[in-house]
């Protein structure tokens, strides 16, 4: 049912994976990311190091890119924190790079004295090449003449994740979980068969099996459902999704652990073609759920230009990440906006909005926490009508009441209080037929 | 009494230090190390950190080069010999160099949570360049052009010690204690007024204390004494003394813990002008003690050309460190060599002298541990004859045999066994006059 999902260059793989026996005889290239709880201890190093024999045994080629050890990244915040509440950004970044550099040498040893011709490259010698915005780097470019000259020697490359350079060939960090990113990159400046996300879990589920017992693994998502989806097992760093979509790089998200298939993200099928005649496809992919929420409401506002950037801007100065922005105009000239934050910002917030709201005439602020979002995701959905309509009506049969209403493309989100997510999560995965394998 | 000895250049700074009130206002550019002890803990980083920025108010330039923390190489090795016995040396160079980029970017970062201007270079951003050499590369040459840059900034410059690149750009180590060469090379290249090595001894001195208690810490040493005197207080890389010998380069060191005068290693006056009239300097400036050492004897040797090499190559191979080498010949054409080792080698020694042998017609070899080298080092000794048979008369008369003996320009050896080191050592400290300041 869901191979129809996959791009054409990637059927065949599938395919010969799945029916004329070895998979990997087929690829000649695989980018491959390991994270840091895969990599957690030496022993864990060299299980991956012997699962990525297994694979050169197989005839592919095999580029790994490694996130630090276990809580390895932690530890150095810790330890810069130590020493300065406001560690400089150019010198944390060169401090965090080392986390990766630790475990790419280490599996590059193991991986020789396996007698696996493999090399350990840091992410300024694979030639990753950012801008300067230490922290959250992005890639410019990718210089990729080592990795292939390497490559060329039938090394297996062992990339350290997560950083690269600048012009000023300082070491830059690409943000938490930017070692997805680097994988997705170097797959797509490669032009790899398919980029390996090995994770703790064995794929992306329909709901977060916390609320949803039975949720099930999904062969496949769509780039885009993957960004919304993220919170359903396996966190991927957004960006790296993004450059999986703009280069059409499957990417394919499994354990480390758990020998089983895990789900591929790939592009789906010209959209026309889904809705050919008896193949009703379920255009919900999963249930989004996102706790500890809290809103706040600002009324009185005139509805004129410039109203909405004099409450955003300070917020966006201060750091502080707004989720889901609603504004409602009466008639009147006048207009509220909500917007919601995490719990654990309320009390900064708060503050903020006190000095806001001192500057804007006649305005005043309330806020509510305790609320979370939840979310039905699917890229059909918006080419078919009724979704929104099941979803609420769904969800007041449960006598759940909605506080905010947002949608986007390929997604409906509904605010609602935190006690009922469970609840909610569970009416909706029946509702829209996610109890069993689609 | 010692000042003479100071070359001119240096003489200035130390008269104003001692004389003239602060030293540090008359000195350009200062080349700073700090050992791993010196930077154990955040602690330990910030009170550096402080030391740093005292003396940039006096107006002083400072490149600090940083060990890493405490044990952290140490703990790097570990981990690499959990993943395998036999690690790559290319990717252990990369695995221990991220123990001085993590101790480089904190000291940086405490340096500027203090308003001090700074900035972290690692050894390829310094522009160490070195040959290929994993583990113990040699600096060939060094591009400070980012170094003046940032001095010209008027920041404080804090490079990761220990290591460099080499001309593919990989990341190579200079080998146990190389962050004193580096600083080093670092203060010829930039000609600097002084290079400080930091450490947790207070400097180098006479003995011993262990085995003489009334040591006496040397106010300076010559740098070719001090290759000697490495054993007695501060164990520097003998890499740096020798570059400080070749480029002339003041070499302090001093106790990052105790705020006393270290030790100036320098350049000796003219040795002419030492023995002028009136002014007979004591020429034996330390007792060195080496502990824990084998003897092997190999009898019965043909006296011909290539034994020695059918010897010592296959130790060599097995990576044996040999130390002292005794030849002695008879006139019936046969020889005897003796050699000394590290006890915790004679296993691994005994098992390689077999196969020797077995090569060798009509040789055997004989070992005995639990022996001492002791010797009496000054860079006037050459000059003045006495100073062998003095020693050699005083453990005689405390009845201490005499196992072996070796000299070199500048000192006098004996093995001795192991028991009467330290009683061999404050005899000859009596012996030479080092009881009391000269």
């Amino acid at each position: 049912m869901l191979i129809y999902r996959i791009n054409p260059k990637y059927l065949i793989s599938y395919l010969s994976k799945h029916y004329l026996g070895n998979f990997y005889k087929t690829l000649n290239l695989v980018v491959q990311k390991y994270g840091g709880s895969s990599l957690a201890s030496s022993k864990a190093i060299k299980n991956i190091a012997h699962k990525i024999k297994l694979k050169t045994e197989n005839g592919a080629k095999i580029v790994s890119v490694v996130s630090a050890m276990g809580d390895t990244t932690d530890n150095l915040i810790n330890l810069a924190e130590e020493v300065t509440n406001n560690p400089d950004s150019r010198e944390l970044d060169l401090l965090l790079s080392t986390g990766e550099l630790v475990s790419s040498t280490l599996l590059t040893m193991a991986l020789k004295s396996m007698n696996i011709k493999a090399i350990s490259l840091t992410g300024t010698q694979a030639g990753i090449f950012t801008n300067k915005s230490h922290g959250n780097a992005k890639i410019l470019s990718i210089d990729s003449s080592r990795i292939r000259d390497e490559l060329n020697h039938n090394k297996v490359i062992v990339v350290a994740g997560f950083q690269g350079f600048d012009d000023s060939m300082d070491i830059t960090t690409l943000g938490r979980g930017g070692s997805d990113t680097t994988a997705v990159a170097i797959a797509a400046e490669l032009n790899a068969d398919i980029c390996e996300i090995y994770t703790d879990v064995d794929g992306i589920f329909t709901a977060n099996p916390k609320h949803v017992p039975n949720a099930i693994k999904l062969d496949s998502v769509e780039y885009d459902e993957m960004l919304e989806l993220a919170s359903l097992g396996a966190k991927m760093h957004p960006r790296s999704i993004e450059l999986g979509l703009v280069y059409k790089m499957p990417i394919l998200v499994a354990s480390s652990f758990n020998d089983v298939p895990g789900t591929i993200i790939t592009q789906g099928d010209d959209k026309l073609n889904n809705n050919t005649v008896g193949e009703i496809r379920n255009r919900v992919r999963g249930i989004a759920t996102d706790e500890n929420i809290s809103r706040i409401t600002i009324h009185g506002l005139d509805n004129k230009p410039g109203t909405a950037t004099r409450i955003f801007e300070p917020l966006s100065i201060a750091d502080i990440s707004v989720d889901v922005i609603v504004q409602n105009s009466g008639n009147d000239g006048q207009t509220n906006i909500s917007f919601t934050i995490k719990d654990n910002e309320l009390t900064k917030t708060k503050t903020i909005m006190e000095m806001i709201c001192a500057n804007i005439d006649n305005s005043s602020f309330t806020y509510d926490s305790g609320l979370s979002k939840i979310s039905i995701v699917g890229t059909g959905m918006q080419d078919a009508p009724g979704y929104a309509t099941q979803m609420f009506k769904s969800l007041s049969e449960a006598n759940i009441n909605i506080e905010m209403i947002t949608t986007s493309e390929i997604r409906i989100t509904c605010i609602i209080k935190q006690e009922s997510t469970g609840q909610a999560a569970r009416i909706l995965h029946s509702s829209f037929d996610l109890d069993s394998p689609n």
